[in-house]
């Protein structure tokens, strides 16, 4: 896995090889695409399956404590009252008046600029009141402080300004000292020049909509911008209609949707994505931090059963100042992506908060009886929530590498592969007949796929040299080729030459034992 | 599957099972639901879920021509205005004016009335222009015209009209000779009084919302009214960066959107719902008709695979001169709801106009080149579309009976069942130890549950007396049960009984014999 940490534009590297190989593309391509929203091509499309199937089966199939639901995408819009996404779900947004862009505050970045025939600093000048000569702005990246100093410089020689140049501090828009008098100064991303900026306000990002056939406020409607709220409203009725008993989770797999003002890093922070998240309630009483832990390590190893390298794994505890007053404690586990270290898997404990919410907006009491006491209490939660596509690039990262490989000819060659753990490989085997005109091999090869089709996503390819296949196979993640040859047909024992994608290695190997291997790997 | 047809309320009893045993749920319902929204509980979303699976695996896993894409929900607004969305999904809407109640003009009937001194028939006073002295109207439904009649007959008596009383012919007001001067005379179904009705007028049924900060026209997008655009839209990202081959597929799962005037028939006709589509791509020169019949019989094949009955499906083929100008042909396959023979999966073939539309509206050609022929041309399509809930609703309706049996002490009394596929069964085996308090019966049981749970969803269940234990599997459909008892543990063989859901049988079956059984119904 360390080749891929190195791989210069590792970001860029997979963005191609996930439309050359029919992994992702853009939305809605042929019309310009859709900023924020992606397809999933047929290669994407098993390995986001195989994603969610291992999640669904280890949490919901293989345990006794959890149950699955479906809720709708379009629920009531008090449901989002009562969750305070409708209050509270914003960014803070900057328009420009002039270019008709539009710039969350927090990553517009700006600082003030002295130039001055005197040397001072930055200090000195904001204790002495000594107003800037200009300010400089631009957005969040990796490159922030470099752009701002550049356009420093930029004035400075421009306007032909002698003297020392000082730069204030780094400060974003949505610091909440800002007054309208700086912003005015500020100048615009888009035009360079200052006076077009407003100040920030808050933007909901839930996408609106209206059901039925009126269209004013008594129809709004929304896009779910997370499936939690499904559970928490669902709660009694699981809880009435199944023997469940606590702690138990109820969990969902499905679309969300955010109208992010600036959609990035490829699928990491789109507009529509696949969430997969479970609710965990536990008596009010119990040990809430215990339980907690338990969840994290879960997800943890978890992480590591599909192939992610613990190196790249860490974990962010949420500091207690910056919590939600319901909120007992928050982690995250992060990944280290190309673009940085970024959260993964947000691991929250949330009280009885969400219940107690929908109870008070909805009149309907969400409690539980309790036998021991004879009182009856609010359950509490512990929610583990992880969104399907950003395991998905976290999953290609991982698996992505360019190795150097000797050709049979002994020349060194570079060979593309991802190494995907096979339960998540969107091709588990591929059937190569050695030559493709040679009807005792083919016949072979057929009766094989077929076999193994039942059961497993396997391919059948006999397009072109062996060589070519493999590295076809290696690109895609394919774990096993079985290349059927001419000692499968003339030699007893009817073996196959299995050839694992990792290591390159080849050893023969029989119907009865390809079966047991997939057995004990794809679960 | 007799039984079922001859309950009596069936849709009554489907929708209190499904409530009762976690199948489906309102949406919101502690909100007091969301019309047209629904939500899937435990039991339900395995079911929904084995269907999914089945479909893809029969679909795209086993099959070698044809593969799976993932498209957004929110696409690209101009794919709907190159489909033909944004100017023509449309229902024909009635506005009471009164009530701000909204109809569906096709679901609207009326029917004008004479009543007479002198004895005469519609045609008649038709024929004679004899102006009716009401109009009466009622909402489509089994008693459309009995209601209408009973408005008539209300008429008569209340105004103490004397003499005869004759109805013309039903009409529906979407009806293209219907003059306003009519409209005017026809009762609102809310109020009962004529006057309020305005003309139909056409009401999309795509839901709106917007992308971005802005919020105005430049914005505008669509929640897709059909999966299916996504295929036609990606398919030359598919064939250019996979190695398919005319003939070849595209399929997809996923939510679908419409903003039903009247969502009705429980799932039946929701507002948000999931599809399963196929777009199977042919040669412009190829048998269109000969492929057309082979997919609906492969359609057909399929749903009798699921355990659909073939007494409850037969086909509707649409009449040529209804057909749109570029079809050459649809034949949907019925299924004999509760409510009535309705669609279940239409099969379309579409030609090339979808692909035209799209390179048409994008300036980006979508063609292949034709090896034989050295000419280029845009593929024409055969396109089997079904409704994941639908199915689901058919499967359910078809499944479900209830049955006089003889308890053990040779009592009748009545269970429910549901005889539902093996492959759809939301849980395959109930493990049940005899007893939950003699350790030797519950670790046996353990074990084998541990066992099975890595492969199958299985259920544990030491709670009650066994024959209670049956039924309540029975009600969901779980195929077998199998009971650890004092045979298993001081007999030989290491056997356990095996129950039968629907003949009720038992006998004594091993470990092995229990995991051949499952994995030859269960794929």
């Amino acid at each position: 896995m360390s080749d891929s940490a190195e791989t210069p534009n590792l970001m860029e590297a997979l963005v191609s090889l996930a439309k050359r190989r029919g992994f992702i593309y853009a939305s809605s391509e042929i019309y310009g695409g859709l900023n924020g929203f992606f397809d999933y091509g047929p290669l994407g499309t098993e390995l986001k399956r195989n994603i969610r199937d291992c999640w669904w089966r280890d949490m919901v199939q293989r345990r006794d404590d959890v149950v699955g639901i479906e809720t709708s995408i379009i629920m009531h819009p008090k449901v989002w009252e009562a969750s305070g996404h409708v209050a509270g779900f914003s960014d803070p947004l900057v328009d420009c008046k002039v270019s008709k862009q539009r710039y969350r505050a927090d990553q517009l970045f700006f600082a003030p600029v002295w130039i001055s025939g005197v040397e001072l600093t930055a200090t000195f000048a904001q204790l002495n009141n000594i107003p800037p000569n200009f300010y400089v702005s631009a957005l969040e990246s990796e490159q922030t402080a470099v752009e701002l100093k550049a356009s420093a410089d930029n004035i400075k020689r421009k306007k032909a300004m002698p003297g020392f140049l000082v730069m204030g501090d780094l400060r974003d828009m949505s610091d909440p000292t800002l007054t309208m008098e700086v912003i005015s100064l500020i100048p615009s991303p888009a035009t360079g020049e200052a006076g077009s900026l407003t100040a920030p306000r808050a933007f909901n990002m839930m996408f609106q909509t209206n059901v039925g056939a009126m269209s004013d406020a008594s129809s709004v409607a929304y896009l779910r911008p997370e499936t939690a709220q499904g559970m928490f409203v669902d709660f009694k009725n699981v809880v009435d209609t199944t023997r469940v008993k606590l702690p138990f989770g109820i969990a969902q797999i499905g679309k969300s949707f955010r109208n992010e003002i600036t959609p990035r890093n490829f699928i990491f922070r789109s507009r529509e994505f696949e969430q997969m998240e479970m609710e965990y309630f536990i008596h009010e009483d119990a040990d809430w931090a215990k339980c907690h832990e338990e969840w994290i390590t879960w997800c943890e190893n978890w992480l590591k059963s599909i192939g992610l390298p613990a190196s790249h794994l860490s974990r962010y505890t949420h500091p207690k100042e910056k919590l939600a007053f319901y909120s007992r404690g928050t982690v995250d586990i992060m990944f280290k992506y190309p673009f940085g270290v970024q959260e993964l898997w947000g691991i929250a404990a949330r009280g009885s908060y969400d219940l107690t919410q929908h109870a008070n907006a909805s009149g309907k009491p969400q409690e539980l009886f309790d036998e021991a006491s004879k009182k009856k209490f609010v359950p509490h939660v512990i929610e583990p929530a992880v969104g399907v596509d950003r395991i998905f690039l976290a999953v290609l990262a991982a698996a992505y590498a360019v190795e150097d490989v000797k050709d049979e000819k002994g020349n060194v060659e570079q060979r593309t592969v991802l190494r995907l753990s096979p339960r998540l490989a969107p091709v588990k085997v591929a059937i190569l007949p050695l030559l493709k005109n040679k009807e005792q091999l083919t016949n072979r090869a057929r009766a094989l796929h077929a076999k193994l089709q039942k059961r497993y996503a396997v391919q059948y390819d006999d397009g072109g040299a062996i060589g070519k296949r493999y590295r076809r196979q290696d690109e895609a993640g394919t774990p096993w080729c079985v290349t059927i040859d001419f000692d499968t047909i003339e030699e007893p024992g009817d073996t196959f030459t299995l050839r694992e994608r990792d290591s390159m290695a080849q050893r023969r190997i029989t119907e009865a034992e390809l079966f047991a291997l997939l057995d004990e790997h794809v679960y």
